[in-house]
Parts: structure tokens; sequence; C-alpha cells
């Protein structure tokens, strides 16, 4: 397969002159000091932190087009940064050069209410924006547990708890502007829900982790606030009797607002972190949105279902104090993997199958986990056939790094065999890319390798990412 | 700006060979007749037909990979055809070539129930397919009127009267198996309800008219048959107020599954046509998916906003015969346009806008029809922001003609200094092309340049379409 040049730092003395032109032109918004250039490369998963040459702060669109254009002329690698929080190596810089840091473009550009829509810089958090949003009666849905930015979230097409009812990120967001590898400003669309003017440019940024362009402006779909939420939990026997109960309720038409599987291990591991109590087998965590009366109604369809499928009562509630309580132990989902073994790193991984074979892939995976001696509490997006194995690993132990590589290796080959995917919403980065030639057909990996090599001809825009090398 | 180039018919010699290899291997599968060609090309719209030099019947994807590369290697367009129902000339081939009718793959593939899912081949029709579905609980949303094939309305991103609910094309497909320009088969994504391994090739290919890729096979989502359904209708003394009604309605979170205005110009069509009596007034015609109890309590919540906002009182129902009854009117919108003019060419176009905005360009463009003489019912779907004006046109009035194509880009403009779009769900085709320039920043018409360039170098994939020349 014919593929664009992927590797090579850029010459010395080029890389020496963006920097003279960046700094000329940025002051002190370059920074180059080691400490700086290491907060800002991965440091959240095995993969080894790869630090740019310096680190750009820009205030505004005009200010990245400014620095892209700098970098281009010399070739130059640009590698754009929201929060860090993403799995797969998104944000470091194999091939050194500039890393771009979208945190001070922080601003809520407009809120049109009436619309449903708002237009953010890509360095607002889910979190901030909500905040802001909190009077006007709307809010973003796209929740993927980390207090993530928007930017990044476009880039890793991140999904999370609510993409069952309110989809992902590409769902979610009307238009972006993009800074291109040329250095240009483009819109990819405009605030109407929608169009059938032109090729998709807004689908194709969302997802592409930065490799097609630096996204500095998102228009984004809101949604209302639910008059009423119920949440519930529910034990089931095994974990083919919560997806059965999930399938059958996805079928009968509940708009759950949020289904989330929990395996026993995980069950274990909140107990141990929260003193829960719970018994160790799984559960399932649900949410409903709408109104008071509609809500209550789903809640004890749910209920019906859960029975008739093997799973116990489902306990639900309205109060807000009370769905926090029943929720308590998938909130914790994160801190509660370390009391399973403290001290240990936390290596996150998902894969997504069919919703038919979600059952089978997980319990699989769990026997896999066994046998390799791993410990890896599973939390699924059920609804969706979407879910993350929180590996707990001794970083000092040469030999269970390598168990944890090959079960890593595993774990996508089998969500492959199922007609499912490499990775649901983390993203590629560096981490996955080596997957997407088993994903994809050849001409469809040739098809995506066009698209960047006519858009980004000198592969500046965060190389070594997402296309195999 | 650069652009390819999208002029020139194919070299007759090489259009020859071409047609002599296509009719070796499909025999009669491959027609010449003039009568065949000229019901191929466009017949909706005052675009002058363009037939082909010949009409293919593939029955295969292998069929279509055939006939593409053998077209390639001549230079010799490749135009695709599902129903020929779209509005802007899609279909035509302006530069000769052959006419791909996927009419004969019409296949059902699988239907996947516990996954929600189904694949098929693009000539079946959306009638053909729920008509399939019936007894498995799940149905295909999406719904334009016309009852197009799904590769026509994958590749016009087709929406229509349900997309408020259920969103659009590209909201409910899945993945594509594509013929690119070369006569490779590729696969665009997978089974699995989300990914984020890869470009959005999925995306890229829905809405783009067959300029990139022909569509062979569509793995669509599913929705489950709603339990219940309420249907009901609803006066309004403005466009204004049907408007603010149908802001308020989704701000309050209810979920409605169609909400469509009709002007009373339309009412007045529908009066005539059917001798309804209605109040020559603006009328919202709305339906609720949910639970029994669920659709009762939305019906009356929109009654409440309604009378609130100036409505008269919200007639509904949810029997079957009763929901048509009321919903009559918006079912005749198409053949009810004629009873205002009897023997007139209907010209149906569309805008889209934020829906802040639907109300002010409703009433200048009734406006503009008034002030240009012009017969043209307006029907719109409100709460995408969505309108058609079905334009009721004698074409042997050169005058009246003329009238119409400036108020068709009076109307386009208007739609665009409002934020809004030049085609909400019909497409570019040919009708459109001029306007993209308009519509996308420059930058952001190169970039969809520089991706037509490099999927499809020669220029053969339905070339004379969407990009403007």
């Amino acid at each position: 397969m014919d593929r664009p040049a992927l590797n090579g730092r850029p010459d010395p003395a080029a890389l020496a002159r963006a920097l003279e032109r960046l700094s000329a032109r940025f002051g002190d918004r370059l920074a180059t000091g080691q400490a700086v250039r290491d907060q800002h490369a991965n440091t959240l998963t095995l993969l080894a932190a790869e630090p740019a040459d310096a680190v750009l702060f820009p205030g505004s669109t005009e200010d990245v087009a400014a620095a892209v254009a700098i970098c281009a002329d010399d070739g130059v690698p640009v590698v754009p940064y929201g929060t860090g929080t993403s799995f797969e190596g998104h944000v470091n810089a194999p091939f050194g050069g500039v890393t771009i840091s979208l945190a001070r473009m922080n601003g809520i550009l407009a809120v049109h209410a009436a619309d449903g829509d708002c237009v953010v810089e890509p360095g607002v958090t889910r979190k901030a924006l909500n905040e802001h949003l909190r009077d006007s009666g709307l809010f973003f849905p796209v929740d993927p547990g980390a207090d993530a930015s928007i930017g990044g979230m476009v880039s890793t097409r991140a999904s999370g708890t609510n993409a069952v009812r309110y989809g992902t990120m590409k769902d979610n967001v009307l238009a972006l502007r993009v800074v291109t590898a040329a250095g240009t400003v483009i819109d990819t669309g405009r605030r109407a829900r929608k169009s059938s003017a032109g090729y998709d440019l807004t689908r194709l940024m969302v997802g592409a982790e930065g490799t097609l362009g630096i996204v500095t402006a998102i228009t984004l779909k809101l949604s209302g606030i639910p008059e009423a939420i119920s949440a519930g939990v529910c034990t089931f026997p095994s974990v083919e009797a919560a997806c059965d109960a999930t399938i059958a309720t996805v079928q009968a038409g509940l708009p759950v607002a949020r289904i989330e599987l929990m395996d026993s291990v995980q069950v274990r591991a909140c107990n141990l972190y929260s003193h829960l109590g719970l018994p160790e087998v799984p559960h399932l965590f649900l949410e409903f949105h709408g109104t008071t009366a509609g809500v209550a109604e789903q809640a004890e369809r749910f209920g019906a279902i859960a029975a008739e499928l093997g799973g116990g009562a489902f306990t639900w509630a309205t109060r807000s104090e009370e769905r926090s309580r029943l929720w308590q132990a998938r909130h914790d989902v994160f801190w509660a993997g370390f009391a399973l073994r403290p001290g240990a790193k936390t290596v996150p991984t998902d894969v997504c199958v069919p919703i038919s074979r979600l059952a089978e892939c997980v319990v699989q995976t769990q026997a896999d986990l066994a046998e390799s001696g791993l410990v890896g509490p599973i939390v699924g997006h059920v609804g969706d056939g979407n879910f993350h194995v929180g590996l707990l690993v001794d970083e000092g132990d040469a030999d269970e790094l390598a168990r944890t590589r090959a079960f890593m290796e595993r774990l996508v080959h089998r969500a492959l065999a199922m007609e499912g995917t490499c990775t649901g919403e983390h993203g590629v980065g560096q981490g996955k890319a080596k997957y997407l030639v088993a994903e994809h057909s050849p001409g469809a990996l040739d098809v995506m390798v066009a698209i960047k090599r006519a858009l980004d001809p000198r592969n500046i825009m965060n190389p070594g990412k997402m296309l195999p090398g």
C-alpha cells in the first residue's frame, strides 16, 4: 500500500527557524522549558511520553492560523492539546515540533437558546460549558467521564454514558472552524440543523484527531434539561442476563438515557473503595430523562423487563440525592479500581461490538484476564455495545507489561472478529494505529491515506497518529 | 481557486470502446435505446434532461465494480440512479457516459433485530424495507415523502418529516459498501454502533451524491416501532406564532416525532383538493411516539403550549384512522398543489435556517412570491428550520420561468444571510452547485475539491454535480 511518509523529524535548522519566528510573534506564549513540554506529552498510558520541542498558547483562531502557517513553511509538526485526558498517546510528539495548547482559548462565544445551539472555543471543558448553560434550560449531553475539552472531544469523537440517548460527538457538532495544514481558516458548516449542501467536512474533522486540521471553534447542538430524571440499579445473575435485559429495553423503545454495565470485579472494587456492600454480581445502572410521569413509567417498565429476564429488584428514585446514592458505585469507577490493587497504574482500553455479541465478548474477556493473571474490572456503555477494561498494572513488572500488551491485542482482535471496532470512543492515536489495517479493508485505508495526503501533503498535522506508518 | 476539470465528454473512441466492453460483459443488461436513456435522465425539475449514452442494470457489487473499472480505463462518466425522485438534476449525464441503475439491486441482505440494524442493497425503497420489517417490531424512520431508494437517500443525505426525532440519513447509516472511482470495493465501517477508529468515511459518502463512489450496500440503524402514536393538528394566527410554539415545544424537551408547518396558501390548496374546509391560516401537524400514557401526556402538553402562544384548539387522536383523518391535508400536500393551478408543473425547492429565523424567512418568502406574481405553497419541517416551496409554474411562459429562477436565487441568498443553507435535504446536484461558493468559505470549498480530486482524479464519478465548475 502506498502511504505518505509519516516518519521523520524536521530538519534542525528549519525547526530552529520556525521556533524563532514563533517566538518573535508570540513572545512568552511560546514555552520551551522541559517541564512544560513534559506536562503536555502523553502521561495516562503505557506509551512513552514524547514531548514536543515547544508548547504554544494561542489566544485566537488567527493565532493558530499564523502558527500553523509558520510551521508549514518549514515542515514542522503541530500537535493540538486540550486537557491531555486522551488514552492513546494522541498528544505525544514522536517527531518533535510544536504542541499547540488550546487551553487559553476557552471562551463561550454564543448561546442561541431558541435554536438549541452554542458556539465555543476548543479549550472550554464540558463541565465549564454545562455550568455556563445551567440557567438556560439547556445542557450539552456528551459525557466521557473526564472533564475533557470540547475540542479534544471533537477530535477523538468522544461519547460516554449518555450516547445511547443523545448520540456521540458526531451527532452533536453542527459546524467547526478549522485551521488547515496550509494555515487557512475554514468553516465546515453553518448553524442550520441540517444541510445537504456539499461534503460533510464537519464529520470528516470529528474524530480526525488533529491529523487534518486544528479545530478552533465548535458549534454544538444542545439538549433541553429534562423536567425529571429517574435513576436506578439492578443486579443480574450473569453478564448475559444483563445484556439480554438491555436488548429488550432498547427493542421496547424505552428511551433510556444511560444504561451502564458493571461486572462483578468492578463491583468488588467499588465495595472495597466505598464500603457499599453490593452483591458481587453484574449490575446495570440506568437513567431515564423525561416528564415526571414519563420517567416513572419508564423505570417501572424496565423493572418488569429485568424481572422477566432474571434480574433482581430494580431500585430506583427520582430525587437527586437518592439518585446519587444509587449510582455511587458507577460514579466511583475510576478511583475504585485502585482499591483492588493499590499503587498500580490504570491502563484503560475500550472496544465496541454489536450488542448481540456483547455478552460473549465480555465473558471471553473475563476468562482471558483470568488466564493472563491480570486484574481488569469491566464497565460497559451496554446500550451501544461498548465496554472498557480498566487494567491495573504494575509498571515495574516487565512480564506483566508484556502480558498486558498481549491481552489488549487479543481484546481488539476478539472485537473485530465479532464485527466490532478496535475503539468505540477512545480513538486511535499511537496506541491503536496498528489495528486499522485489520479493522478496515485495505481499500478503505487507502482512501483515508489519500484524504490525509490531499489535505496535509507535508504531513505536519499531528503526524504519527491514527494512520499506520 | 484551483478546481478539477469538471467539463468534457469522453473521447468518442474511448466511449465506444467502453460501451463495447460493457456490452460484452453485461449483454442485454446494458441498454442503449433512446427511451430507456430518457427515462433515466432528470424529469422532475426545470433543468433540461441530459440522458447518458447507455443505462446499465448491474446485479451485484461485483458487477458495479467491474463496470466502473471499465469506465475508469477510458475516462467515461458513471451516473448512479435509484428511483429518479431527486430534485436537482442529480441523475442527469451532462457529459454523457453510463447511467448505473441500482434498481435490480433491491435485496434485503440481513436484519439483525437484536442489534437494531439491517443490511440492504441500494435499490431497496424505504416502503419496501418497512414492509419487510413490519413483523420485526422495528422500522426505518427516515421519510422524505417519495418512495425513494435507500441508496438515493444515502447519496442526497435525505431527511423529511421524522428527522426532528430520528435524525437524517447521516444519523441512520452505520456503514456503507462503496465502489470507488478505481473500481475498488471498500467498506466504510462495521456494525458496531459507534467507533473512533479512523476518518468517518461513512459520513463522507452520505450526501456525496455519487461524486466520490457508488454505494452498493448500506447498513442502517433501525428504531423500535412505538407502542403508541398520537397525532394532531392546530391552527395559528401567524407563521410566527406557529414557529414560537415549535421552539417552546422543543425547549420543553417534548420528544416530538414530527412537527410540520403548512402556510395558508398550502391549506387553501388542500381545501380545494379534498374539500376539507380547514380555516385558511397557518397550521401545525404533530405526531408523538411513545408509550400509550406518554403520547397522551405529550399531546396534552403541546396543547397547553399552543394555547399559551395563541394557537387554536389542538385536536389529536391515537387511533390510526383518526390520525390519518387529522393528517389528511399534510398527506395530500404534493397533489393538492395542482388544485391551485391545474396543468402547472411543480418545481419544489428547499432551504434550511436556524429555527429562530424560520418565521422571518417564511414571511419574507411569502412576500417575495406575491411580489413576483408566483404561486408557491409552503410546507416546513419546522422542528429543523427546513421548509419547501412547491412552486406551480407554467412551463410555456418564459417570463414566468425567469421570475421563478430569480425567486429561487433570492430564496437561497435569504437563507444564507440568516446563517442557513441552500438546501436542507434536496441536495446540490446541478441546480444548486452555483450556490456552494456563497455558502461555504472558499477554503472549505477548496478542501472539498481536494477530496474529490484525491478520490476521483479523472472526474468520472457523476461529473458536473455538486462542485461548481
